[in-house]
């Protein structure tokens, strides 16, 4: 049995190991249309104000300062010049006592001090008729260039995930492409010389590699590039010539399941170490997960995972999401912490190591609580239940861990900003 | 000015007629490593037990009924017969006296009765020595065929979206395939004559048409086959060409943007109508996203939405996003409502209709909160203010709805289930 006290690193540990080991790419610039998902490099800056002109914001009349107008003392008469639909510019300054008509989001030309808008104004002749009072409201109805977003506004700061808003945001302030963190290359492999892939035959005594849709599900929501290295069986030979394809390819990350016990077939460690492999840690003092191996392989960073899927997701969850979102420059990249209310006693043997319980957030009436996921069902966050406790109280507060996923990103905002 | 309380449609309502008028598409049968984020049509049984085979959850030695081995009062010896790693099936029975090396995983001897852990036992002469005591234990270290998963029991309910999780799960249950429903085809166009592409160099007065993002990126959440039918100037016959090559192909959907005023250039209305389309509402007592038609052009359903980015977000989140969902089958697919603390106090002018304001979910300390989206921020959700409501005190709670991708759809509960 492993000795957790010893040489098991606690999770900090291990996220700090990572996040120092780590090297964040190389940015790249892709047009904004693909970019949804992806993580900024640096602040992004309004290149163009917001409107890029004085817009009028109805439809109406564009008008200069009455002074010029003809009036009778309750109503002025403007001469109609032009029509101004939106799209097309009136390149005239608009003279003293003309108007033209303007439609929503038309370019109010020079000259013009308001939009009078068609309800409050009468066309006789080629000529508008607009009444005193309507050319002393407070609202313009032009909304004036970079009211809305100055040139130069930082938009988006370096470390954000891009999402559809953002996206419609730069391209309202002149971008059509923006600069974002290059897609890790992640190799997967699962090993066990019991699995076999989804769409074969089982024997008897065989397994289907359903680690691999874990691998594969988390690897879409990061937004790396996966490529599938196979299946592997518990032979050394295998598994040394996978860290020689590995050492050859130089992928960012590679990530093993399997093999990771003190068993006589559990053969990770040994063969990348002998392949020259460095380990960064070989135990983690959390259950599920403790035997989970962090090392290096030239520059490809290696997660070998132990073989139970839920131990798989724990550490998916903890330690490799937050290490891929890392990789391409997501601040924050770890899972957040909350406080929930427990909704239901709980009562356990007291265990020496942190343990991570798969859990569903329950949001109702103003509360915030957790419960345990049931059989089958699909947790969504994580409790943590402290090294040495035995109970929690129905209600009690107790620390959660949210995914994070990309696409989740933008989803919570606990505590104070 | 439209007159909210003749003929506009509450939300609810306004959910209710499309619901009754989309069709849900038929199902399609794809392998797992595609299914993520598709939607299954019927529910899932296991075609398989879970585990296929009695397995050993230890390395050690499996044996038989202690009865024919030989002993001496305090230990009995067993002959090993074989070694069985995990993945290679021993065909043999284990016949009284004799026991087999097994690994973690190895599938177990007809005839055996528990294994014993390496480190309980003794290894001599081909013989394995086991204290009495071991063979007491209440743990056998064998998990039973089917012990964890019953063949035929439900695994995914119909109308579920599929995670990695489910997948994971569906493999290990024997299946390589699940029938989903088809991806729904949805075409898009951004209308306005001042909108250009964001590749293009923008003219005086001119615009990008930064609503295509929004829109591409709710399609591309919801699993929908966008298909960007481009820009279309404010023309009735720009307009009657768009809606003939609808009629034509009949994609399952089509989203505009613009053309959605009263005024003289808003003409998608006039011109669906022209076409052969059926109006089903034309105006929604919600602001924004009061100007907005849904109707029916053959068996295509029409969202006509309105140009300003808020409007679109606000109904692409409440009615156009749930429809996409509802046309794939997703059990509740309307917005989730909580209840949330407002952060900040509310005060502003009571309005006539409700009105839905961009926000943010703030989980803290077991509280779930919520406050106005700052500018530029992307919100996560929509706080609903009430008609004739003029003030919410801080704390207070104010009714929440919650966003609906497919990605968000195992992310919460809320209620009781």
């Amino acid at each position: 049995m492993q000795n957790y006290d010893n040489n098991s690193c606690s999770l900090e540990k291990a996220q700090q190991i990572i996040f120092h080991t780590l090297r964040q790419l190389p940015g790249e610039v892709v047009v904004l249309h693909e970019a949804r998902q992806r993580i900024v490099v640096c602040g992004v800056n309004a290149v163009t104000p917001r409107p890029a002109f004085d817009e009028s914001t109805r439809d109406g009349y564009v008008i200069p300062h009455p002074a010029g107008a003809s009036t009778d003392g309750t109503v002025h008469r403007y001469a109609i010049v032009d029509e101004i639909p939106a799209g097309r510019p009136s390149l005239k300054i608009l003279a003293s006592g003309t108007a033209c008509r303007i439609m929503t989001g038309g370019c109010v030309p020079k000259g013009a001090v308001r939009v009078v808008p068609f309800e409050e104004c009468v066309e006789q002749n080629g000529s508008v008729v607009i009444a005193n009072h309507a050319l002393l409201a407070l609202e313009t109805f032009i909304k004036k260039t970079g009211s809305e977003i100055a040139r130069g506004e930082l938009l988006v700061p370096a470390g954000e995930v891009l999402q559809a808003d953002h996206l419609a945001l730069l391209a309202s302030c002149g971008m059509h492409s923006v600069a974002v963190a290059a897609r890790p290359v992640v190799g997967y492999v699962c090993t066990g010389s019991e699995l076999t892939a989804p769409a074969e035959e089982l024997g008897i005594g065989q397994k289907v590699s359903s680690n691999s849709f874990l691998l594969s599900g988390l690897l879409a929501s990061v937004g790396a590039r996966p490529v599938n290295m196979g299946l592997i069986k518990d032979s050394e030979q295998e598994l040394l010539d996978l860290f020689a394809r590995v050492g050859a390819d130089q992928p960012d990350v590679l990530l093993t399941t399997g093999g990771m016990g003190p068993g006589k077939y559990d053969l990770v460690e040994k063969t990348f170490v002998a392949a020259g492999g460095r380990v960064l840690f070989n135990a983690l003092a959390v259950r599920p997960g403790q035997s989970v191996l962090f090392g290096l392989l030239g520059r490809t960073l290696l997660f070998g995972l132990p073989g139970p899927p839920h131990a798989v997701r724990t550490l998916l969850h903890e330690l490799v999401g937050p290490a891929l979102l890392a990789i391409q420059g997501k601040k924050d990249p770890w899972p957040k912490m909350i406080a929930a209310h427990v909704l239901h006693r709980v009562q356990m043997k007291p265990h020496r190591v942190l343990r991570l319980k798969d859990a569903v957030l329950v949001l109702q009436d103003g509360r915030c609580s957790v419960r345990f996921a049931e059989r089958l069902e699909v947790p969504n966050c994580l409790i943590l239940l402290e090294a040495g406790r035995s109970t929690y109280r129905e209600g009690e507060l107790v620390q959660v861990h949210l995914p994070h996923e990309l696409s989740y990103s933008y989803f919570w905002q606990c505590g104070q900003k």
